[in-house]
């Protein structure tokens, strides 16, 4: 046996010193990892109009409890809802059309629009906390496509109601031209369309999400639980009439990202069980197990905490360790919310 | 005097060879950088209604010409106009007030929209052309402010026609309520917002952009010349009734990402003297003193490609080599279209 010169031997070990020195920077800069979910509703609540003034309000006020949990020396990335803002994007198209004959824009495209102008103020909002906090963090809005499988069975039976309402006449027309399904709303406003809410397979861009967050970046992404895309050819990605999970999209990305915690932010401190009955317990950490059976118990109101805690759960399943459920002033405190644990 | 102990010694001696082989490293693996900015009518052409299909199927076309720069070497960052989709979406907005009652935002939240709906189009066929091609990039969309002075003399004199025609009456009323100022539109179609076009200042996360275009991620920013703020206070930004032209925000970005090409596409293969004249004249090679002097003699149409020379004089005069002014389709070829270079 010939054995290595022995600059080929100082070579290697010297570039084992180096990724050891490198390994050794890593785990004492780490801070810890958290993606935080809140809805399209922090930003514009049931009573307002939507005007920019408004939401901005809404957003920083979100924004002052999100430095708590930088403070607390979390890495952070956020995800958002848009419910309502993408609602009134979908009136603003029909009306466009109606008025001025611009073509209405698929739902793809109109989250693409939420996702630019949701991020806009949150950025801009958390730029100017942080900087009266004094800390000084890059914050990246990106705009971000979720893969989803076209064979979900949800695809099968859309069941989503989104934009505006249709006459009779109007959805007939609206069939004819192959765009979309409709149902007749049970409170007789007319027909609505319905998309699918698939579950969330991939998100684009994962990779670089992480390293900018680890690099301490701040991430705004999953803009309404992202832009629906899917494979109609094996190398071609496009978009679908669907609708993503904000929660759900979250948690995806949390696990596709190795985040270390979860956060779905809502607007009450904890979750509870027999909520709002004579013997309502609010719950503090609770096992998958635990969450999976007072889920099926029904405890949790579908369309409102029920989708939370499922996201929470995926997160685990997916191999996170822990995820919570709690609302923005308690971030960054200890025993904030309800946890929910892998166990 | 001490000697420092040998171990002192190897250890800086060690870190001066790390440093030294990261500058070979990088000194090698480096490519060109360039920024590409075109325009928003790239995606929707003047005779198209502006469906998704149309702006995917002529930005796709687009991005099979940006393959070429891709595969000559350069990392890339787009840059991108968003005239006619703006323009879009303030009509929209405007029909979303009347028929809804649903506020119309102003115009850097108008812009937000379109930097998330043409980033997505832009990304989603810039990813499919690179899948068919085998090339194997992240892109990332990145929501992009743009600071401007307030005391920029564009603002005392707003002279940038926007959005929809008023009639007296409704520009009365939105004068009353502060909501911007309007001139009568020259051909009698009413009355139009009118805003300033102030002078881009800085492009946001530069340094953002810089890392990962250099660490070879292909990143769209600046859309639509980029969303206006400015400094209402020392640390707070606030969003501005502005529009930031796209080509001199593509040229600020070059310059503050240190760009070492910066390309501007256009529908001519080259910038030309005596347009349309019988002693029309293509133009391949001028310096910054050349153009000038050609821009002073009115060679060149406002609006149109004087815009686009005074971009690549500003380019220049911020430190750049050579900027160039061309289609698409010449991206990547020598002597593609006209570059104006650095004296």
């Amino acid at each position: 046996m010939v054995s290595p010169a022995p600059e080929v031997v100082f070579f290697f070990t010297w570039r084992l010193e180096i990724e050891h020195l490198k390994n050794l920077y890593y785990s004492h800069s780490m801070k810890k990892l958290a993606v935080v979910a809140f809805g399209g509703n922090a930003l514009l609540k049931g009573d307002q109009k939507g005007t920019i003034d408004e939401q901005e309000a809404n957003v920083y006020e979100t924004c002052e409890h999100l430095v708590q949990l930088i403070r607390a020396g979390y890495d952070v990335v956020l995800g958002h809802g848009n419910g309502p803002q993408v609602g009134n994007v979908l009136l603003q198209h029909e009306a466009g059309e109606k008025l001025y004959g611009i073509p209405a824009q698929p739902i793809d495209f109109c989250v693409a629009e939420t996702q630019g102008s949701i991020g806009y103020m949150i950025e801009q909002q958390l730029r100017n906390v942080l900087e009266k906090e004094g800390l000084e963090r890059d914050i990246l809005t990106l705009i971000t496509e979720v893969i989803v499988d076209k064979e979900d069975q949800a695809f099968k039976n859309p069941n989503k109601p989104v934009g505006p309402f249709y006459t009779k006449a109007e959805m007939e027309k609206l069939v004819e031209n192959s765009k979309g399904v409709y149902h007749e709303d049970p409170r007789g406003r007319g027909w609505r369309k319905v998309v699918a809410s698939p579950r969330p397979v991939r998100i684009n861009n994962v990779k670089s999400i992480e390293k900018l967050a680890r690099d301490g970046q701040i991430i705004i992404t999953v803009g309404g639980g992202g832009i629906p895309v899917f494979y109609v050819e094996p190398n071609k990605l496009q978009g679908i009439d669907a609708v993503i999970d904000k929660d759900l999209a979250s948690a995806m990305l949390a696990s596709q990202i190795h985040a270390d915690e979860f956060f779905i932010l809502t607007d009450v401190p904890k979750v509870y069980i027999n909520f709002r009955k004579p013997d309502e317990k609010a719950l503090n950490r609770i096992s998958v197990s635990e969450a999976k059976q007072y889920l099926a118990e029904g405890h949790f109101t579908e369309g409102s905490m029920a989708p939370k805690v499922r996201a929470c759960i995926m997160f685990c399943e997916l191999g996170g360790r822990e995820a919570t459920i709690t609302e923005a002033s308690e971030l960054g405190k200890p025993d904030a919310g309800t946890t929910i644990f892998a166990e």
